[in-house]
């Protein structure tokens, strides 16, 4: 027999506010309504650094799961599907349409049990176009993940990895300015 | 020259009439409003069996060629794409922005005419989240495409199958307890 | 620092126009007013040539990047992600959910600066559904890109590619009927 709702009803409750929220006044606030947007975010529980620009076409599944550190952006369509945590770090690009799914099922019987591995993306690190990050995976400082490449295992930091399933496939070249680390960091 | 449409008028109104209650009181019902959402499918030609989860946000292109089976799920903006016959089994679960699409192009002419090979998904099969199916595939029972996994040929029963073109690359280790068996099926 | 906003004013403001025509009288017109849906983009600066289909659900990031020859198609739901120019020739076929991607970054550093390298898609091609086309990539006439593959390098005319990332896979046998060059070429 398939598994009942793994859900408490606070957490029902919750998530069912969030949608109405996310469905109303985040997604039609205008474009550049960024701390409007970190704000609700923060409201449901959301960890969001300073200077985070999370597009209002973002969709975030569970906002209390979600830790965004700062100067980050996450672009149009991205979808942040964070049943389980999801922290993301500094300086982080997440392109548009890339999608981050912190959830899986136990798949020996019909139960199909949800469980929700976390995913971890380290500082400076590009998520790009319609990537995909996959439940458990920690992605290491300063790595690209390609556009439409599809993560399922950890990848080291400073690497360039691609394809489905992503393999590294060269280091990425990265250096941050003094100036910068001055003033940011 | 690029072929004429190849739906006669009967089918066309059929269409525009499920585009205007897809995209209004099916898209717009509450999320536990699985009955509802089953009525609809049906009123519209669907075979939608016992006990089945379609989420609002679910695509059908054309619900007259969409059967599913019992204690099956279909999960947030999944696509439905069926030009041709899509037919799921029991205890399916189809996760979010999978994508079933049975149609295809004839490609030797500019008429591209259309062609619409038929879907079949087996019972206690997952299509795991943003995986794709392509026109023609059978997948075979207890078989799981993984996220992202994208399958062009018939896939066998009880294996793990992932990357693009979708390989199996493991066996599924999957048990049906017998008071399972006796109370469901 | 990541770098400032790289639009001038008038891009802004032309973008902002666009959001509200796209979002607005293109996305809920009727499925069959492709005429409407071309003067639309024309308008905002887009050559659309001929006989061309545009559907509603298309989403086109910048109109004035866009270039789109005679009797092409562009299906549901695809993403003409034109921050450089995109330039689609005649003939040609753009499935559900294809996404042609001209925008990217530099990488060395924090600044992340906006590269915008031009998309070219030949004659009678066809992107296949939820296909990709990334920065810089000229596809050759005659060509598929199949359904799900991704494309990070040029690809000859007259092959078919499939993928990610893609790489050509067999020939693709193609013949226009004499009375169609008569026609229409």
């Amino acid at each position: 027999m398939r598994q009942k709702s793994p859900w408490p009803l606070q957490q029902k409750i919750g998530r069912m506010m969030w949608g109405m929220v996310e469905g109303g006044v985040f997604r039609f606030s205008p474009h550049n309504a960024y701390p409007w947007r970190a704000m609700l975010l923060r409201m449901f529980g959301a960890r969001i650094g300073r200077n985070v620009r999370v597009r209002r076409s973002v969709h975030v599944e569970i906002p209390w799961n979600l830790s965004i550190g700062d100067h980050t952006i996450v672009g149009d369509h991205a979808i942040l599907y964070c049943l389980g945590r999801v922290t993301i770090g500094n300086h982080v690009t997440i392109s548009q349409y890339a999608h981050l799914c912190a959830g899986t099922h136990e798949t020996h019987s019909r139960e199909m049990a949800l469980l929700r591995p976390p995913i971890v993306v380290g500082d400076d690190v590009w998520i790009a176009a319609d990537a995909f990050v996959g439940p458990g995976v920690t992605i290491g400082d300063r790595t690209i993940l390609g556009a439409r490449a599809s993560a399922f295992k950890d990848l080291p930091p400073d690497v360039v990895a691609v394809g489905n399933p992503a393999r590294a496939v060269k280091a990425r070249e990265f250096q941050v300015a003094s100036s910068e680390l001055r003033v940011q960091s």
